[in-house]
């Protein structure tokens, strides 16, 4: 079959690859329908995940079909359409029954997928874990609808979730690009009053309010963000910023653009300590959650897309299918034409 | 100045009574621009309200104007449009400062306004406590959007807020009258995959889903609710059941459609004691939140308003003013005109 | 093997029978060491739990050594020191996921051993779901320690768990029996000010007082529960109440002793439906948690009795072994002795 | 009246200033009778307290009799035994509200007394907003029980409440000094299994274990304070860890000793900057909680000292009186036999 394998030193390539087998008894085989090409797939390409394994095929976003099913598993059957994870879980170790499926004690646990074992940018792919690694498509929901709700959405819903977001907060999301984008439409079912785009970029903040998942936008080019979050909050500040940016500057950004007391949410990757000037900010009692997304609460994400309360589809800027995928990588390493993501239809 | 005032024994009458004057130093003088009637007012008429003092004005939700404050005020100045909250309440006390206002350990504290002292369907009102009591209405915001937030927004918005609504649940909300409908509206912000509506009245259903609180109706006199809420939910049942009703059997209603481990938030005022039939519903773990709103979120409400994510002017289904007020009183008792609620115009 | 069995028709005898095999991969074989006789066995021998299916073996409190293993457990291994919750569940349906084992959807998940599936008293017994089902004992952890960690204190933690107990509140414990002395020891890890025991039986009573498992202890036949609440807490009534008595009037008296706003959690066990008198208590705005615990926390359970932060052994009073547990089923259910519990020696 | 004065510049003294008077309406006059010295007392003279104003009487933890009350006071009369709050707030305002009083809207909000109004190291004091900012001691309650409610267990109890302790979990403490020391203590009050105090003073370690305020002790000198963690907790780190020490290397030392997804509060005062290598703990998921007390939970504090559930004499190493307080801060500013904390007779 093919497939786009991270070869190291660089470098990724369309290569052929034998077809996967079943090798534990919770395991599933999927057949990839359509699959997205993720940021983190370009941090891998450049060396910058120490977990990924060169010789690994990538993907860890996609949807498919259930070829084939391990003794063990109880939930799928051959021909159900699935939304696949971007985490791999055991869903009993300490850290899973709490939810922490992301530091799963399982060797191979958190992520996995397109990193350190063979991910979906592919014909086929093995998914560990079924049970827990995959979702049902219900018919209603077509795969472009269901495409980000294994990593994308899964990020955006987790970042909302820990951010304490009540009812008439005003939350502030720097960074207007895919997670950023995904943030605001989960932290929108929270019911804020306000939510805050903040980016550099005026086509992403023009995106984010057109779509409705922003009402008020902020380039930091030409408008100071904590001054601007006062504003919208008789001079409190935002109630939960989102850092989902990792720029220059986003972190310190963040903590300023929020209110005492309140909740900071870097999901943002970043690739170097930031200072935390705990003297400027004594008695400010902030709180900042940090880390990757823990990706299991994909069947409520599926609920709330099949109820249309979640709508990523407006990220599908650009679509192509696997044999063109190396020009789509080309495209949106580049950044070229306004892209913010790609579907890649496969098979 | 004109009063609806509540004479004790059935009766109420639009009366003349001297406009009121301070009293204390925290009160605010509140020139009425506009009320509702409500169901309550009429309980009161009744006798069914026990706290309800013969002699004392009607009215416990209204909008006005600032015309004079006592010393002890600090947040309000003459000339400042507001909203007044139902409940009336020190801040200070055991209850207060943990939110339970409806508690206020203050001998007025609680529910007073247009029961133990005198209300709002007057020219003028004595509001007291008025720092906790009122809520500036900013000018984007017309009095009728303003006129809910003070009790029927704000027990809306309680009931949702006490029923554990995680992103993704189903919620059931059981009576689409002015209680049912503003608790839809506010269970919406917390990002529920499906409301769904319950109420023998085909208009109120018809009139929750055109304004797209519910998006399911259910009307018992044709299917059963519970099989309805297993239908939506894959079979385990609403994750939240907001009884607001109180019908004859709407209390056995509101359990049965919830999911083991759900929550039945019972708002509604009841006339009669229920049964709760421990054996049968052993091992379901149900959870039921009793009681009457708390009623001291008004400036979260006022946000959500002013940010356009709370809108109850559907509601009002009939206006009229102070001089034709009780003809409206009629109106509303026989249920005419499938009457929601009345905005009362005064001055 | 020996095993007591529920014969149906209000009878239970020790009989001979087949030593258990695996089943399911999941399945773990552990020879009991030690079991306790419970009230709920009585309810089954009277045919009040209709789940109950007769020709099982009784026994739903127990530890024992892991014997043999099914290839789907990862977690033991034969030789293992084990204790073994209440209850069977999969811990991956939806129920599971939140915790609310008791209601898995598994077609035996929930309360099943000893009453739908054979138990644990006898030599032998099959547990399903091992992984999830057996928390290992730690070598300084006796049997006797251990033994109430499945069920009992399962229940008294599950009840402090759901009562929302914060420091400095003050707890009443109605019963103090068996579950009500477990709850009170759980109540007193979230920190209250105050535990407030009531039973009619004063012998319980002193035994509570002298643990130290209350702080103040109440007979309502002496005095009343709800003004003795009111005294301890300078007039509000207690923040949480545990009703663990299931008796005539107890019902009455939890609501009664709680504070508006207050938590009441009814884990006893109803033979009778109850009156909720919504009119009464309108305004008191008290929540009620109704049901059976849901047993999924026994890690935790076991590293509190290694920490000496529970300890359970004071509810031991009666000592037997197998061979004479006929003899202890009869004092237990005569209520001889000034019993609270047995722990019967096996093998 | 004697009290003790910031003089700026490095220096303090023993002044002779006119008696307070009442100057607003909620005001309190305040008789001191006890008194401590505190750590913030030395960088209020060092100069490392921007906030505190030259020629202002030192004193924010202490307790008295209260002497006058003004007009708006309504929970206190002259003659009360009282504890005073740490911090002055109005309690209605957006962040009171929430209990964040720290950051209290009021312009002398937050931390005031003995910093930028006169404080309690003297005779008498006037207490703004006395209805909040006091407690009644009960009589079984002596004044050095009482006197650090209003400051370092109001400190302890605030790190312990945003810790998110639960029970069974395992709670790191670093630095056993006074704060630390409440911290444990009422780290306790949530049911932890373990608390490890941390800290390279073996006297204090020593305290801390006999007091049982701690399980286990760490002298980071002689050990490794991450692998410790994971010791006690097969592996996983320390669920929550409360950074009260504020040295060279402990805010590192404070995540790398908590387990993923693990809560870290920073409680101390730092002086510099630190570094969040957010690249090294991605994914480690981690919370961090900063800032200065939320001093508004004294009432509790104090139910629970009359319950005999805190009690922090065991801080009190060496008494003095006010005429010779210069010789206590002197051996308290040098460390001096292994002093904690400094009881000072006043009157």
């Amino acid at each position: 079959m093919k497939a786009v394998v991270f070869e190291g030193n660089g470098k990724i390539g369309l290569k052929e690859r034998p077809k996967p087998v079943l090798k534990e008894e919770q395991d599933v085989l999927v057949r990839v329908t359509c699959a997205s090409i993720c940021t983190s797939d370009l941090h891998i390409k450049h060396g910058a995940v120490p977990r990924a394994v060169p010789g690994t095929i990538l993907g860890h976003e996609f949807v498919g079909v259930v070829e084939e099913t391990g003794p063990g598993v109880r939930k799928f059957k051959p021909g159900q359409r699935v939304a696949v994870n971007v985490e791999t879980f055991c869903g009993e170790c300490f850290f899973c029954r709490r939810g922490y499926v992301n530091n799963c004690s399982f060797p191979q646990g958190g992520w996995a997928l397109g990193c350190r074992i063979d991910g979906g940018q592919a014909e086929y792919v093995r998914v560990p874990f079924g049970d827990n690694g995959l979702t049902a498509i219900p018919d209603s929901v077509s795969d472009e609808s269901a495409l980000f709700a294994g990593d994308l959405l899964s990020t955006g819903y987790w970042a909302a979730s820990i951010g304490e977001i009540h009812p008439a907060d005003t939350v502030a999301v720097i960074g207007a690009g895919p997670t950023g984008l995904c943030s605001m439409m989960c932290a929108r079912l929270y019911g804020p009053a306000n939510i805050i785009a903040v980016d550099v970029d005026d086509f992403r903040l023009k995106l984010a309010l057109e779509q409705g998942l922003a009402d008020a936008a902020v380039n930091p080019l030409r408008e100071d963000p904590a001054e601007a979050a006062a504003a919208l909050t008789r001079g409190r500040g935002a109630d939960t910023v989102i850092e989902a940016a990792g720029g220059e500057n986003t972190f310190e950004m963040s903590w300023q653009m929020a209110r005492p007391n309140g909740v900071v949410c870097v999901v943002a990757m970043y690739e170097k300590p930031q200072i935390l000037p705990l003297p400027d900010m004594y008695g400010k009692n902030l709180i900042f959650k940090t880390g990757g997304v823990d990706g299991n609460r994909c069947q409520e994400i599926m609920d709330l897309i099949a109820g249309g309360r979640l709508d990523a589809r407006c990220l599908i800027t650009h679509r192509t299918d696997l044999d063109h995928i190396m020009e789509a990588y080309e495209l949106f390493e580049d950044k070229r034409e306004n892209v913010i993501k790609y579907a890649v239809r496969i098979g």
